[in-house]
C-alpha cells in the first residue's frame, strides 16, 4: 500500500514524528520528577496510548465513549478530565464494576451530591477529583473560593463517593504569544492546584492526586514540585496552533489530512481539493498567531513544505488552496488528481471525526489505527 | 423515552418541522415547475431523504460514502455533486455496475481524460456533469469560458463517458443581506448554467440536465425557466445562518444539540455545558450576520427559546453559555444536570459527526434514525 492507494480524504499519522513527540514528553516529565497521564481527546487511539503512556498506563480522557474504547483496549486507570453530568454515572458505574480504576470531575457541591446519590443507586463507589480554575475561565473553583471545602464535605457526606484529588487546566495558556507567558501560566497552574491540595489537607483530607497541565505548560514548566502528574494531550501530534504557541516546531506535526486535487479554479486562482471544512474541520486557533494559517498549510505527499501556498477556505468537502501573495498558485505542481498533505491548523477537532489513522513507519510500511469517533 | 433518558450530547429532531420544512420546498418547487434533487449533504439519513424527495427519489450528495449509504436504502438516482477525483472512479464504477444511476461532476478537460481512462478500466459507462461556476468561485468553468467546449469535447472523445448535462451553485448567495441579493443570485445561477446548456446544445450535445440550487436561491427563486432541477439541501433542517439570510424563520429550525449542564463559573458568569466544539462545530457562519449566534442559541428542553444567552465559547468537550448583556447568566433557570437544547450556527457541520438523530415526532414519540458519517 502507498499514498496512491489510500481513499481521500483521510488523516496520515507519521509514526516517527509520533514517537519522538512522545519521548520528549516523557523526557521532560521524568526531568520535572512528575508523572504523565496523557489526554488522549487528541488521538483517540490505543496504539498512540501506548507510546505516550509510561508503564503505569495511565491516562485521560474527554468523553466516556473514549473510557470505554480504551478500557476495552487495556488501559485500566482513567481519568474522565471533563465535568461529570449526574445522567453519567450510570456509565460510569459499568466501567468501575468491570475494574476500571475511573475518577470523574466536579466542581460544586450539587454536582457532587447528585453523583453520590446516582453511585449509590447504582452500587458502586465513584473516585472525585474536585476541578480548580486557575484562569481558564471553564469548568473548577478558584482556589480560595468558599466552594472548595463545601465541595470537599459535600463529597465526605456521601457514602458512594471518595475524594482522589484535585485537577485543573491552565488553558489560558493558550492565549500566549512568548514562552515566558507559558511558564508563568505552568506556574499559576501549579500554586492554584496545589494551594486547593494544601487547603483541603488542612481540613484534614488526604489529597492524593494534584493534577495540572495543558500541552503549552507541559512541554515548558521548569517546576513540577508538589503536582502528581500532568496531563497534556496535543503534544503527541503538534499542529499550526502548537507550534505558533512554541511547543512544537514545523518538523514535529505528526498529523496530516491527505487529499486529491479535484479542480483548478484559473478564473479565481484556486487549486480546489476533496479536504474541506469536514476533513480539516473549521477551527482557525491558529490565525490569531499565524494570519495565513488558514484551514491549514500545504506538503507534498513525500512531506516537502510547499511554503507559498495554504488552505485559504474551505467549503463542507472542498479545499480552496491560494497562493500566500494573492497571485496564481502553482498549478502545475499539483495536477488533477495528484494528491498533497494539509498540515492541521488545530489536530483536536481536525481528527476527531476520522475512524482511523493511515500509519507511515518508519519502515515504508503503512498501517492502520483505529480511533475512537463521537460520544 | 423522554429527553431525560437521551445521551448527552446528542442531535434532536424536530418531526413536524423537518415535514413542514420539506413541503414548503415541494411547494415552491412545484410552483416553479422546477425538479426536487435534495442535497442529502446535511441530513445523511434515508428518513429526511424519503421526506425531502418527490416520487422519483433523486437525490445530491458530496461524498460516495453518501452515495454508498443512501444506493443501500432504496435510492438509485443520485448526482454527487463534488468534482470527480479520478482514483474515485473505482467507487462510481462499483455502484454504477448495481443499478444505480449515478452522475459525477468535471470541470477540466484533464478531469474528463482521466474520468475517461478510469471508467474504461472499470467497464462502465460513466454520465458526468460539466460544473459551470456562477460565481461561486469553487469549482466548475464560467459559462462563457473557452474551457466549456473543449470539457465537452473531452468526454465525447471518451467512449466510456456520457455528457448528462450541465450543474452549477450559487454558493454566494450566502454573503447577501438582504432577498433581493438573494432573488438576484437565483437569476445569476440560472442565466449562468442555461448560457452553459445553450452553448452546449448548439453545437450538438444533447443536455438533459440543467441543474441549479442553493437553499437560499432554492428558496426565494421567482423563476425556474429552462431549468430541470434544484439541489437546496441545508433547507430541510434550517439553522441560525439560514435564519439570518432569511431563508427559514427561527420557528423552522428542526435540528438542536441535547446538552448537559455540568457546571456554573460563577466567578466569570458562564454555564457549562457538555455540548462543545466537536457537538455543535467551530462553524461560526452567522455570527456575521448575527453578532452574538456565538456558536448556537439556547432552548429549555420544551422548546422555548431563551433569548437572554448564547453559546459564547466552546472548547472541545465544553460549551460555555453567557448573558447576551455581559452580566450573570439565569444559573437558577439551569441547574447542575439539568438539560437544553442549542439551535446550531451552521447544521451541516453541527450535524455531521453524529451516527444518528433522535427524531421528536408529533405524537411524543423519540424515534432513532441512522446517519451516515464519514468519507
Amino acid at each position: 500500500m502507498t499514498l496512491q492507494d489510500l481513499p481521500t480524504p483521510c488523516l496520515l499519522l507519521d509514526h516517527g514524528r509520533l514517537r519522538r513527540n512522545c519521548q520528549r514528553m516523557h523526557s521532560h516529565m521524568a526531568a520535572l520528577g512528575v508523572g504523565l497521564r496523557p489526554h488522549l481527546k487528541t488521538a483517540k487511539a490505543a496504539e498512540v496510548a501506548a507510546l505516550a503512556c509510561d508503564s503505569q498506563r495511565r491516562i485521560t480522557v474527554s468523553t466516556l465513549a473514549e473510557a470505554h474504547f480504551f478500557a476495552a483496549r487495556g488501559f485500566r486507570d482513567i481519568t474522565y478530565a471533563v465535568g461529570l453530568a449526574p445522567h453519567k454515572v450510570a456509565e460510569a458505574a459499568a466501567l468501575l464494576r468491570a475494574g476500571v480504576a475511573l475518577r470523574c470531575l466536579v466542581d460544586s457541591p450539587e454536582a457532587a451530591t447528585a453523583a453520590g446519590e446516582a453511585a449509590a443507586a447504582h452500587n458502586v463507589t465513584l473516585p472525585l477529583l474536585i476541578e480548580i480554575d486557575c484562569g481558564d475561565r471553564r469548568g473548577g473553583v478558584l482556589a480560595e473560593s468558599d466552594s472548595l471545602p463545601e465541595i470537599a464535605a459535600a463529597i465526605a457526606a456521601q457514602p458512594n463517593l471518595s475524594l482522589a484529588g484535585v485537577l485543573t487546566h491552565g488553558g489560558q495558556s493558550y492565549a500566549c504569544r512568548d514562552l515566558d507567558c507559558v511558564r508563568e501560566v505552568a506556574e499559576t497552574e501549579r500554586h492554584a492546584v496545589l494551594r486547593a491540595a494544601e487547603r483541603l489537607r488542612a481540613e484534614g483530607y488526604a489529597i492524593e492526586t494534584v493534577s495540572a497541565g495543558s500541552t503549552p505548560t507541559a512541554s515548558h514548566a521548569v517546576n513540577g514540585e508538589g503536582l502528581t502528574e500532568m496531563r497534556p494531550g496535543v503534544y503527541v501530534f503538534g499542529d499550526l496552533d502548537q507550534m505558533a504557541l512554541g511547543s512544537c516546531a514545523l518538523e514535529d506535526i505528526a498529523v496530516t489530512v491527505l487529499a486529491t486535487v479535484i479542480g483548478h479554479n484559473r478564473q479565481y486562482d484556486r487549486i480546489i481539493t476533496d479536504a474541506g471544512g469536514l476533513a480539516l474541520s473549521k477551527d482557525v486557533s491558529a490565525q490569531d498567531f499565524l494570519p495565513q494559517a488558514g484551514y491549514g498549510w500545504v506538503m507534498t505527499p513525500d512531506g516537502e513544505i510547499v511554503d507559498d501556498v495554504f488552505v485559504a477556505a474551505v467549503s463542507q468537502e472542498h479545499g480552496k488552496i491560494e497562493a500566500k501573495d494573492g497571485g496564481a498558485p502553482p498549478f502545475e505542481r499539483f495536477p488533477i488528481g495528484s494528491r498533497l498533505r494539509v498540515l492541521p491548523n488545530h489536530v483536536c477537532m481536525t481528527a476527531a471525526p476520522y475512524d482511523r489513522y493511515h500509519v507511515l513507519m518508519e519502515d515504508g510500511d503503512i498501517a492502520v489505527w483505529d480511533k475512537a469517533t463521537g460520544w
